[in-house]
């Protein structure tokens, strides 16, 4: 017998006739849970097994789907009505570029087989539930993109500019209303899962989110029990996609049907059951959602950029600003930023220790936004953003942002080595309430630093000089117009304490690099 | 006997030979406090008595000043050793263009005389301690700007481009090094007279700093007995100054000597004793002085310029932004916005209903910086400042700010009649923590609004529309671009829901008048 064979990191499915659970109603006609099990052998040796749900996957088939993340023979079983199937296949080393799902370290992101992932993402909420032609066109926008996430919802939008129904809906509608989520529709999770495959092969991120507000269906209202059965369904259908992560919410507090114990409880069962660990999030309209254990990182809706540096120090994990407003030229303000103000956002948030994420929305009259739909985008900012993209990923190691607390706001120095809060600012800080320190921070240097470089970004703020103590070593200093996307030496030679000269106008970085 | 003569809110003063008083030691050196007495006389009646402290003016004399506020017959009694001074004057009307101290009205300001003022401040912290020309060329600076208010220091000041001892100190120092405030010096007092008093001419307010951090000879130091005979002293010498403002302290946290109880003191101090009742605040630098009920505005640091709607509902007082930031290109993020970034910043704190102070810090090597020592302007700030104020002042009627409440930021209407709690923005409001509102905030539109106008600034925003629903009557409506200082007809005879479209840039306003 010749083994099946699946690249790691590459899904692993097996079909099962639909007839097999031809009896089964209720709960079971979507969703047999822990079915299946996994686990890989090694010198005849059997490793840790790895329970598995299968769903229904169409009206002809159930599937278990499996995502390998170590080379070898894997063996499964799965319980049948009557029979127990048994099986393997050999997994074998991943494809050129697929590097596997991306996880944190520290306040840092990485893909699972250690090669660098920094997230430039965009935000596209409904582009699946648009007509094929305008999803094959958001996908091929992409592919010539910068954009390595995407934020897309599970559920259809209803919004400005988001009027429409989608043609085929999740679940069967009950006589009532009321949606029966163990009625699955096929067409709509099977366009979900071509949708995330093809996403997937350009390399970019699915950050799906679960549950949003802006519903006139009903899908923000379903019970707890239904939710979680639907998160128990997302999970046996999705965690196998290798570049999936969970977003619980597009802004959680809008949801009003929700509690906090609600919340807690789909991140709890992710984190349980979902075998490959997949990034969890929650997104916000206003107040960052809490830590929790079951979290792996910050995703954060504000304009207040400046904040990311407390947020990174608050939560001890990567900070993402999922929403710090969108390129556009909408009556709401949460979609006009010029794209200036969108790149010196992204450029703060990047340089305060955070990752930005993209957003596009222009009026037009046929209603096919970036932002909702997806399509084309006609901004300025996403090129500016590759610039960015393309720099980190030209620098050695990751960088790190932080937050100098013995710099006195007032003066040229650092007062070196006295504790902090024996100085001003340290002082200062320790006496801020919560709503105040945005402003503190804010005049704080905004400064991404690795041990070779130093990326220092100035914002809006129009110094004449640029004054710092460099680490040892000879050092070269480059100064950066983030719109115009140039980079020029201004010195080089550099060591101790050095002053350059700026050119004192909004939107300039300077690159100090080891030589 | 003929009576001598005074306009209305100009100064009485009363001069002593120092002599009668030559035995006075200590305390009563510098000032003789309650000593005379001022009152009115209606129809042989006489009003409410004014109890006033007499200082020593010089070597040679000691001096009593008084504001009148009314015309009429005034009398004095003045205890001196061995006799009672008695005395009068005549109160005539107030000379062309002066309207007495400027005083508040709910969240706006107004003269004494019911006259329009609307703060248009700057900031020159130490320009009477600077040589005699340059202060002479700070009122010509003045002279030709729009600026009304004046933010300045009693005491030298030492920071960076603050680094000169001034010629002469307020007090005598002891031996020991401490000052002696009853010592006081009469060179440094007199100045102060003058430049007030040349100030009032030109009418600009002063400002007048008691305390500020930014020390290295001990004035920030005095014991809490010295500050207030210090305040008792101010009051003396400079309350009976028409155009005199009280402002405790500039970064009051940055005195780390003083608890809240001494700043208390202080401000009920002036609130009791100065019989004119002239404007007193306090400035911060992170944290706005919790509202006091001597307090009189809200004199608050911050760039966070879109908190200004929640300071005006918190404080129910005029609120004052006197420091937002300077136009600039030092090193420090104080003092280095760009000119469009002030302008902008300036736009959004009148528009959010408060008033907006400005100050310029532009490298010197000579270090003559307006903010710090006066001299000459630089910058493009100041004369889109003048636009801005002949604009308001060109209105009808005071316009104020305002929170809408009741306004879904995703959605294009007002949720008209609803309660603000029912609403999802109303709930919002509820459940965010003071720290995240300031987001929240910036989300609603910026609206000055009068009977008759309103004036709707869309910052850094960039809508292609903007949608408003007119109060009764038949409109106008005027694009104004903040920075190009342009003023065009977008549309009239308007009424109802309208919708205007916009160029889609920073830095616009529409003006809607009532025709």
């Amino acid at each position: 017998m010749t083994m099946a064979t699946v690249a790691k990191y590459d899904m692993f499915e097996l079909e099962m006739e639909a007839g097999i659970w031809s009896g089964q109603t209720g709960k079971e006609r979507a969703l047999l849970e822990d079915i299946a099990v996994f686990w890989r052998v090694e010198d005849g040796v059997e490793q840790e097994r790895v329970a598995v749900s299968a769903f229904r996957k169409n009206r002809d088939y159930y599937a278990a789907r499996f995502l390998p993340m170590c080379e070898g023979e894997w063996r499964y079983e799965i319980r049948t009505p009557g029979e127990t199937v048994r099986g393997g296949f050999l997994c074998e080393k991943a494809r050129d570029g697929v590097h596997g799902p991306v996880t944190t370290d520290g306040d840092r992101f990485r893909y699972a087989d250690g090669a660098r992932y920094i997230p430039f993402g965009t935000t596209c909420y409904a582009w699946t539930h648009q007509k094929k032609e305008l999803q094959e066109e958001t996908l091929e926008t992409l592919k010539h993109s910068c954009f390595n996430k995407i934020r897309m919802l599970v559920f259809p939008k209803f919004m400005p500019y988001n009027q429409e129904d989608p043609e085929v809906f999740p679940f069967e509608q009950r006589e009532d209303g009321s949606w029966d989520v163990t009625a699955t529709m096929d067409a709509y999770w099977e366009n979900l899962d071509l949708r995330i495959a093809r996403l997937g092969e350009l390399g970019v991120e699915a950050d799906l989110i679960l549950f949003h507000p802006y519903d006139r269906w009903g899908f923000a209202h379903l019970t707890q029990e239904d939710s979680l059965f639907y998160v128990k369904y997302m999970i046996a259908r999705y965690a196998a996609y290798r570049n999936l992560w969970w977003s619980l919410a597009n802004e959680y507090e809008m949801l009003y049907d929700k509690s906090m114990d609600d919340w807690d409880a789909y991140g709890e069962l992710l984190a349980k059951k979902d075998p490959y660990h997949h990034l969890i999030s929650v997104h916000d309209i206003l107040n960052p959602y809490p830590k929790r254990d079951w979290m792996t990182h910050a995703s954060i809706q504000s304009g207040d950029v400046h904040r990311v540096g407390l947020w990174r120090e608050r939560y001890g994990l990567p900070v993402i600003e999922d929403e710090f407003g969108y390129e556009g030229n909408l009556e709401f303000d949460w979609g006009n930023l010029s794209a200036f103000d969108f790149v010196d956002r992204l450029w703060t948030v990047v340089c305060r220790g955070g990752f930005g994420t993209h957003g596009e929305t222009f009026h037009r009259d046929d209603e096919v936004l970036w932002w909702g739909k997806g399509g084309k985008l006609y901004g300025q900012s996403e090129r500016r953003m590759a610039f960015l993209k393309d720099l980190l990923y030209s620098l050695p190691g990751e960088g790190h942002g932080f937050i100098a607390k013995n710099r006195d706001p007032n003066q040229e120095q650092e007062d070196g080595g006295a504790r902090p809060e024996d100085l001003a600012f340290g002082r200062l800080l320790e006496r801020t309430p919560e709503e105040n320190k945005g402003g503190l921070i804010s005049m704080q240097p905004m400064l991404l630093a690795a041990k070779d470089w130093r990326l220092r970004y100035f914002g809006r703020t129009c110094p004449y000089i640029m004054r710092d103590e460099l680490p040892e070593g000879i050092w070269k200093a480059e100064i950066i117009n983030v719109w115009e996307m140039t980079r020029e030496t201004l010195a080089d030679g550099l060591s101790g304490k050095v002053g350059l000269r700026l050119p004192a106008k909004p939107g300039m970085a300077v690159l100090l690099t080891r030589m």
